[in-house]
């Protein structure tokens, strides 16, 4: 079985606008066995719409169409499939009624153009859309060929699919799907992750273990298919074998990030965190932060931007920073030492560097960076360079610092 | 004239990855007045790619390829189009002698699939690419449509566009092109920007002004065509009208971000800036220092994720916390003042609120924060309730926080 998908709307064919629905509905196709073999953004035209939908069907199994379903006279992905496919509307007043509650809910009365979204095609199953107006549906067209029309806006669609597709997805597969195990890995590079995998590739021919690079990190990705179970216990199997290769390189798999796994890690050994940075400006906290119950183990830190801010901010020695400079291992070290004092905090990260564009020099050019982390074992420091515009120093800095705290939490550290 | 790209790559249909590089080509095009009526993806099969070849060429001036130029089995885009259009290769052998050149520079043999790369197609004007082995091509086929294919790798795009597309698009134009202005909103909501445009929309019927909302604020986007200076007259004067308009609410132009709005009227007023943030966790900060040069104006500050942290970070009174708890207008104000004082900045923000998914009660649900900011005029306070997943929280407060130090910045604040 094979899928492709369609994303209606003018704006997604400027210069600032991405489909990314059809990633939603890849991962749903994808666990179910279903290929995705072509995707394609069309504007607000009628006749382009009706091309499109043709020819995108005469290449799939399953077509999948996003937008174009509201009430205005740009939604004209009704129009089309009629005019493509030869199909015929009816009314359906319980659509209507539905519509109207919502907006009378909201203390307005429904607009008549709404009126457009009770049109429905004869066989139609409508799929009702719990966080909007717009209802979706499926239908049949000719050689036995499914076709699904979801709302373009991405809150609705991600309930949609869960009520609506996984289920009928999980049905047509009878079980067999194809289930994905990704590998998140930290302080390798691309090319580092193939260079130690090449031996597992030559013992391992035919699997599907392929490596993806990311801001976020190098990704492993081993795929199985099967039933659920055969494919539960494959992924397994491999993943022991490439975490045995890649040992703690590996921080976390799937949805998990270098932050939840630097709190999961806070979280078992119910110790606390501080952190006083200067270039990343706030970065290393604000991603800390990103996780949820991150409040449990976070306790603060201080962004200092200027010598006299490390000084009143993280208790760093004015005398130190004279004798090293701002950049500098000592202070980076005094910056996770004195923000780890001054919070009580089980461990303190202190990061200061050059982000750039300005501020570098010979000795040290734009994209030095100091880390360091600071424990009930001691300290550890890391010296980075990375010449990279400012967003990707501060980045690439961040992603360093809580690796290294990850490293120094993981390395024998007594538990507390 | 209009255009339609096919992004080539099995890569970008699965879950993870969307094709980015039709953004660029697209921003290339539209700046010549070339609409791009769709974007598509297939995959690395020699048969789909034929397919989507003769279809995108069918409804379309100028057809844009990006990928599947590189030398292995997987890269196809060549044989697809020989095979859709009826072409027939000779080889270039100045083009393998050219990436033979780059393997030498680099101390290692060229493989021989590398020569792979020197098929040309008789009537091709060969691309040159600076940054990468794959050379891009131009061709003309039926009809007088023109085919442009360039290696995926977007920093090799980027390169070749700049090089190749542009000049030709710009004599294409005859310096007749399509010009396009956004003007920045914040503190309107799409609708609540609809509504004030509606007496410009019917006294200026058939002009290109689209409202679009995006997480980084509400964008007006005016479109002009005709002459570089024709257009840049009629930009300027929609741009007076609309300011006229939305007056306060414009922070900027362009690329130009929240931040950076805020570092502007900082430089401008040789003000200096601190910031106390709890819910926001660092993002405000980390706003701020994503701003090259934000060093001339950004102090410092502090990341106060508990009750004792505000009090030993930021100065406030643990008796003000203990009377109005950690989430109010008094502890945001109370924050902003501190930090300020500490700092000796000339303004402080202050963030407090409870960005979820717990911490929430019926009081204080999640999604409340107060956000202040101190200034020598004395202190402004927002209270904020956003009910959304974490990071949108933290998001929107930091928009709030920084758009409400904007505000009280141009606000008739005596200059200093």
């Amino acid at each position: 079985m094979n899928a492709a998908i369609i994303a209606v709307g003018s704006e997604m064919l400027g210069p600032k606008r991405v489909d990314t629905n059809s990633l939603k509905l890849t991962t749903a196709l994808e666990a179910h066995g279903v290929a995705v073999v072509r995707k394609s953004v069309v504007g607000d035209l009628l006749e382009d719409l009706v091309d499109e939908l043709r020819h995108a069907s005469s290449r799939s199994d399953i077509l999948l169409i996003t937008g174009g379903l509201g009430p205005t006279e740009d939604d004209l992905t009704r129009e089309a499939l009629a005019s493509a496919f030869g199909l015929r509307f009816d009314v359906d007043q319980s659509i209507i009624d539905r519509i109207e509650a919502r907006f009378v809910a909201r203390g307005i009365p429904m607009p008549e153009v709404n009126r457009k979204q009770g049109n429905v095609f004869r066989g139609q199953r409508t799929l009702y859309n719990e966080r909007g107006t717009a209802p979706g549906f499926q239908l049949r067209i000719g050689a036995g060929k499914q076709v699904w029309v979801f709302p373009g806006v991405p809150f609705e669609l991600e309930g949609m699919i869960a009520t609506h597709l996984v289920p009928w997805l999980a049905e047509l597969s009878g079980g067999h799907a194809r289930y994905r195990r990704i590998l998140k890995i930290s302080g390798l590079t691309e090319s580092g992750v193939e260079e130690r995998l090449k031996p597992y590739y030559e013992s391992h021919p035919g699997e599907l273990v392929t490596i993806l690079a990311s801001p976020a990190g190098i990704e492993v990705h081993v795929i199985a298919e099967g039933s659920e179970e055969e494919s539960r216990l494959i992924l397994e199997q491999r993943e022991r074998e490439l975490r045995a290769i890649l040992s703690e390189r590996v921080f976390g798999v799937d949805d998990e990030t270098l932050e939840s796994a630097v709190g999961k890690l806070l979280l078992a050994k119910q110790a606390t965190l501080a952190i006083a940075e200067s270039c990343t400006g706030g970065l290393v906290a604000s991603r800390v932060t990103d996780v949820a119950g991150s409040s449990a183990y976070f306790l603060g830190g201080a962004v200092c931007y200027t010598a006299a801010a490390k000084v009143v901010m993280a208790g760093v020695d004015a005398e130190l920073i004279r004798a090293h400079g701002e950049v500098s291992e000592e202070v980076a070290i005094a910056l996770a030492d004195g923000i780890r004092q001054r919070f009580g905090s089980t461990y303190g990260i202190g990061v200061t560097g050059i982000a750039g564009p300005g501020g570098g020099s010979e000795e040290k050019p734009v994209g030095t960076v100091h880390v360091a982390v600071s424990g009930p074992a001691g300290v550890e420091h890391r010296k980075l360079h990375w010449p990279a515009p400012r967003n990707v120093v501060k980045w690439f800095s961040s992603q360093s610092a809580l690796d290294l705290l990850r490293l120094t939490m993981i390395r024998g550290e007594p538990s507390l």
